[in-house]
């Protein structure tokens, strides 16, 4: 039992540098999928924002000014990258954000129940002990109830109970064995999964942050691309009524 | 009069026309800088969830894992992005916004004077008119002081009292032949006035839109280009980290 105590020990560190892990990598998924909702909202916002100073450019913008048609087509295909921008990280960022944070609450509530079998199987192995130590704390704690039926019997009665009471001591020792036996079958099951788990999970991290950070990046890429080609367009209209503008002044 | 009442009529006719375009002018110019204003504010808010976001980046990001110092200085460049378009925002798009528009409020009160010195003037002209005709209800309402004092006087004095009512008449219509000349010399000075001003704020407004959303779009443009950039690298070390991932699997 010292080696096997010894050797749980050794595996708890382990272990518990493991749980450190999953809970520093379950608040860091949690603050991300945070700022990642502050960030769709900043976007929704900004959307509004944006169409509606497009609109306003669009409502100003008089039929027999130069581009009046590119203008409103500026407007149109601005909102369109806009909404297209945010749908692509709501429909692949924050659905993958979802489906990586969804794996803790259940792992989490898996290594509370390893504590748990942990404990019963400490005081299972802790029962077992002092049974085949004999110690006498627990042996008066196993005779207490008979110390009544003693006092109560007869004198001729006493042999009887006495050798009632050994048997009833080694039932409790097989019991208490049989029962170290469930604990530690339970408690090694749930640890080995764990064992095995926890190290996967906290190296997916790399990858998952890996996969948000690059498709996120890689949207961007194409929405500043085409928001810059658009905001270039509305750009040399300007310059087209600006040119238009001097000309009717001349004339 | 007659001629002058027609002429005034068709002047009024164009004046009018500029005055509803001076109140679309201020309209627009005001919902323009609300959008503006809006928009500006949700600058802000994409800048912070972005920074937020990036930062989140940065944290979660291991010293060891490639392209640490990268990351540090992409998420620092792409603050110092958002702080300049929000600033060149501010100090050109907004700036000129609000000169353009500080032009309105006097405007706006010098045709609200306008129309109170046409007043003046409509009824300086009306009570000469009515003077010149002799009219009985205005010489009924001239004489109504006298009355009394004619009422209160001997016989003896009656016709001294008339020949100061011929004098008292020829003094009111000398005074309200001056008070015509005062009123319509105010009203034409400020008339002149607006007639120049109102048309050339009209037309002043095509190169403020201009002006507004050229640099905008420029800034814009800009913008998008150095983001799109900032985005590329941010692309490129993610697939670099995946590439390191990898091969500490391998290994």
């Amino acid at each position: 039992l010292q080696k096997l105590g010894k050797a749980d020990e050794t595996k708890d560190t382990v272990f518990e540098e493991s749980v450190a892990n999953f809970n520093k990598q379950m608040v860091e998924g949690t603050k991300l999928q945070r700022d990642l909702r502050a960030y769709l909202a900043a976007v929704k916002t900004m959307h509004d924002a944006s169409k509606r100073l497009q609109d306003c450019l669009a409502d100003m913008y008089e039929p027999d000014w130069f581009g009046k048609e590119e203008v409103d087509a500026i407007a149109e295909e601005t909102d369109i990258l806009w909404s297209d921008y945010h749908d692509k990280l709501v429909d692949n960022s924050m659905v993958s954000m979802d489906t990586y944070l969804a794996q803790f609450p259940d792992v989490k509530a898996r290594i509370a129940k390893r504590d748990r079998k942990l404990t019963d199987f400490d005081s299972a192995r802790h029962h077992f002990a002092s049974l085949q130590k004999g110690k006498k704390p627990d042996q008066a704690k196993i005779a207490k109830p008979m110390s009544i039926v003693e006092k109560a019997a007869p004198g001729w009665a006493q042999g009887i109970l006495s050798a009632h009471q050994i048997a009833q001591t080694n039932l409790t020792r097989n019991q208490a064995e049989e029962e170290l036996g469930r604990a530690q079958k339970v408690f090694e099951e749930i640890n080995i999964e764990l064992q095995d788990e926890l190290p996967q999970l906290w190296n997916s991290r790399v990858g998952f942050y890996v996969n948000t950070f690059q498709s996120m990046a890689g949207y961007q890429e194409r929405f500043h691309k085409d928001m810059g080609k658009l905001n270039q367009d509305l750009n040399d209209v300007m310059t087209k009524l600006e040119e238009q503008r001097l000309a009717n002044e001349a004339a």
